[in-house]
């Protein structure tokens, strides 16, 4: 007996009736498949992103408001990290016998609440009952002329290392929520909605400014090593430049502690990448527009993969724990 | 602990090594999306499709390869339900701790099999691990010029109905499955293993056949209602002419019980599709180039969702029951 009270072809219908045309999307729900009528000459872009709950999320720490953004917002981030216009998403959800109505609408409200403010629509998906929790894919589409595409594989030494945004704020939400503390608002916000930087990805990419970009989901230097791998280069990370919040400064924490979680916390979900020199002037002007800090935090260096950190000048240790890996080691 | 013994970054570089190259794709696994460049002027045809241990499969009826392969059919059945050539695929896999290496790779070479045979490729995708059972979502991309593409709105008064191979197969195996009883090999392989009808899929849609195309998974009389509610006509279905296979036949139950699984039994995966008397020619030659039955089926009528059954010329009622819907009373 399921409390949704509901078929699948209802839910389908109400959600069908609450999406936003696009030029883009010929037919979005109600077909075997959507059709998509892409600008000519532009790439397609894109990515899908599984949230499963009680390894990405427990329904004790967010409600569904905040899950249904985070659920659009992780998969456009990815695309933010290429220099893509989001276009149309696809929600794929496996829904168990207790979530209500209530909290399925909330769900769908807060993935278009995401969808709208990044111009894209949610175009088909998927609805299915669950025997186990709740399961969500969503799978996102954007497009950008080829020029506008940034991969991970171009950082040269030489080059800037930067970051938007702040870093290690939901990584202390969750320290927080997993050993019983309620964490700070913001932070929290930080951790339940993450806001993809979906404008200044694209902003970034058609200026041609980044060598290489990714988007810090398994932390900083978990990510950073990405970049490096692509590009066989390696990284000297100043970790007194490592842009923390003011609401992350005053949880009072040491700054040893502050910096390991900027620099290993996940779910940040800020961009990070890398830029030539000269394009320091282009970078302070888009970051004024969008009004969103980039921060240079360090420089590429030549030896493939080798990670040096400093604070003030010296050399300092590399954290043992780099990044959240699913599948790892005591997980 | 996870028996897996090994991370998602090794997981995802082992798959990578195993993908094929692609026109299309431009990159495949690996950064943050995939790219892809479309053929100029095709429009792109999106679906995608969760599949859910203990919803829509369980381990002690099937093994990983067989897993692996339908994932992949159940989304490529979409794309030919509109005409649409497959291109590339992403497949999202969350996977319990009790999930073994070996199950992981049959699983893999199952799908890619699959994708291998409609010449698409697996082009992305997401690993990570489950508290709860195996969650599969696959997102399936195909390409078609405008002309080829078949909707669900065009069915007229006077066409005929349509459907490809053989109907209840899948319903008797599942069946058969859960009553505890082993259903005979063809018939459980078409449960386990459905095939996606791709290439007549693209054939029919490319001859400008079809007036109206769907796949059948919840039923013939389920989705023939969806085509029904779209072209806003009615049907007449002769079920003598419902095309049963051998193997059903052999199975021994009575017509009534046959034609009725033909009717509403859901997961058979062939095509049906409405096309003006005119082209049953055309719907010859295609059937004999595939080597696959297309059955003439019934007669599109003009009063909108109104559906009747004949046998030898005199009316039959409607089956009560008219194909699986998730979430439906006592589900």
């Amino acid at each position: 007996m399921n409390r949704l009270g509901q078929g699948e072809f209802e839910i389908i219908e109400q959600l069908k009736a609450r999406c936003e045309s696009s030029p883009v999307v010929r037919l979005g729900i109600g077909d075997d498949c959507a059709i998509l009528q892409l600008p000519p000459g532009e790439l397609l872009l894109t990515t899908t992103d599984m949230l499963i709950e009680s390894i990405h999320f427990r329904r004790d720490w967010t409600d569904f408001l905040s899950l249904g953004r985070k659920s659009a917002a992780v998969n456009l981030s990815d695309l933010a990290a290429m220099g893509a216009l989001p276009r149309a998403l696809f929600l794929a959800v496996a829904i168990p016998a207790d979530l209500t109505a209530a909290d399925l609408d909330l769900f769908f409200t807060g993935f278009l609440e995401v969808c709208h403010a990044s111009k894209a629509v949610l175009a088909g998906g998927d609805t299915c009952s669950s025997k186990g929790g709740v399961s969500i894919c969503v799978t996102a589409l954007g497009t950008a002329p080829e020029t506008a595409v940034v991969r991970r594989t171009g950082a040269h030494p030489g080059d800037g290392i930067y970051v938007t945004g702040t870093l290690g704020d939901s990584a202390l939400a969750l320290q927080w929520l997993m050993t019983g503390r309620t964490p700070p608002p913001e932070l929290l916000k930080r951790h339940l909605e993450p806001t993809a930087r979906v404008e200044v990805g694209r902003r970034l990419g058609t200026a041609g400014v980044p060598t290489a970009m990714i988007d810090i989901s398994d932390g900083l230097l978990a990510d950073l090593g990405h970049i490096l791998t692509a590009s066989r280069v390696g990284a000297c990370i100043e970790i007194d430049r490592l842009p923390l919040s003011p609401a992350l400064r005053a949880v009072g924490d040491d700054d040893h502690l502050l910096y390991d979680r900027a620099l290993t916390g996940g779910e940040d979900y800020e961009l990070l990448f890398t830029a030539p020199p000269e394009a320091q002037g282009e970078i302070d002007r888009i970051a004024t527009d969008v009004d969103l800090p980039i921060t240079r935090v360090g420089t590429i260096s030549e030896t493939c993969g080798e990670v040096t950190l400093t604070h003030a000048g010296s050399l300092c240790p590399i954290p043992q724990h780099k990044g959240y890996k699913h599948f790892s080691a005591g997980a």
